[in-house]
């Protein structure tokens, strides 16, 4: 199937995937502009109190049962995507598509999102969200969902990222993978001047995003829906670390 | 409840619904550019081959599935919301608020969304989606939900609107309420000047939020993720139609 062919050529193509990173961005961006409508609604994430017949918190139920759902649509034949309960998913209502595997299948695996799912309630929420209670629990976890979901898929494109790395000099990350050598695996994959320029552009497009837009010339009067320095930090402090360190992960299993 | 009350006071507030129906404008932008990112994909519409073990489409049972779901979350306990599925959803795990009605009981029931599914199925997603299929259903069924919801709300938020101008001044409707006179009530109900205002600014958010933001000074080359003026049109022709409907049915109910 050429559209099938296509596909799989553009994650191994660093230029795609840097595209792809890029207009990732604008979805994780709208996300949490979106999150931060509702105030922060602590009774949906209470495991020790969670409603009648539920052993977990409503928000852990609801993110269960909507993997569930989106399994069962085969969102997770795609290798972009991983799932917060990779356990027991129900089989996709129609046949996967017949992919040659991209990715080296001992790192296709890694799936570090108990670490995202943990830093997005924990750090990023109470950051992004106003106290309060609004009582509108749906809304909110399915726009959690969105964000979780965004925030995910960035992550582990870092799998990408480093199988195309790989492939294009083998030699330079070959001795490092051997050596176990996380340390140097890091320094080969940290390019600073790099990580600076995607601060200050997730930075710059929360500002664009993030402003009231009115007919009037001048909009913005720094008054954002989501604080830009928040977003530049998310990216400097957790998006691209964890980012690096799926990439590291992948490579230490590159040669099994 | 005080949430509770400054909630319900700010449905009946029209400065407030002002301010969130402009506000919803920029989630009905982010949520269509969020559905533009995938190809048309069809094949997750198709009621004459549904996949195996499902009697319609692949689409329509996950749009059902997700919205019982959210039920189950209480998500049409709140007066803003309106199934698509309303028959048959599952009954809300937590205790529902105890709201005083905001709504007069006969127009709060009222339900348009056959009209919004198929405008946004057989109108409005082949304007933004380009051909073709790349099998990310699940992917793209989750930004139609998105995209339906916001739509949903925003129409249906004309009830509100009507029972405030309603409640502002009986005399002026009555008449036409009494005389079940539909195009009085929608004259009463349109402003031009109001709604020119709205398809300037639905355009002017449309380039704003789906630009390639870099970190250049001049962003903009006229490239949209969405084109601008699909949502300008699809608030002239269709957002602000379809609410005035709203308005219009629920005054007529509105002496019941």
């Amino acid at each position: 199937m050429a559209e099938g062919r296509s596909y799989l050529d553009s994650l191994l193509n660093l230029e795609s995937l840097r595209k792809s990173l890029v207009r990732q961005e604008d979805t994780i961006i709208f996300s949490l502009i979106e999150r931060a409508k509702y105030p922060i609604n602590s009774t949906l994430y209470d495991d020790d109190k969670p409603p009648a017949h539920l052993s977990d918190s409503l928000f852990h139920f609801l993110l269960k049962e909507s993997e569930a759902l989106q399994a069962k649509a085969g969102r997770y034949t795609s290798p972009e995507e991983n799932a917060f309960f990779p356990d027991k998913l129900p089989s996709p209502l129609l046949p996967p598509p017949d992919h040659t595997p991209v990715l080296h299948p001992p790192g296709a695996a890694i799936n570090i999102n108990d670490k995202v799912l943990n830093l997005y309630l924990k750090t990023l929420l109470p950051l992004i969200a106003a106290d309060g209670d609004d009582r509108n629990y749906a809304a909110t976890a399915a726009s959690d969902l969105n964000c979780l979901q965004a925030l995910s898929r960035r992550i582990h494109f870092g799998k990408f990222v480093a199988e195309v790395k790989f492939r294009d000099a083998p030699e330079d990350y070959t001795p490092a993978i051997r050596a176990k050598d996380r340390e140097a695996l890091m320094k080969l994959l940290t390019f600073e001047s790099v990580e600076e320029t995607i601060k200050k552009r997730v930075e710059k497009k929360a500002m664009v995003f993030g402003q009231d837009v009115d007919l009037n010339e001048n909009d913005s009067n720094g008054d954002y829906k989501v604080d830009p320095t928040i977003v530049s930090k998310l990216y400097g402090e957790w998006v691209i670390p964890l980012t690096k360190s799926v990439q590291v992960e992948y490579l230490l299993r590159r040669l099994d």
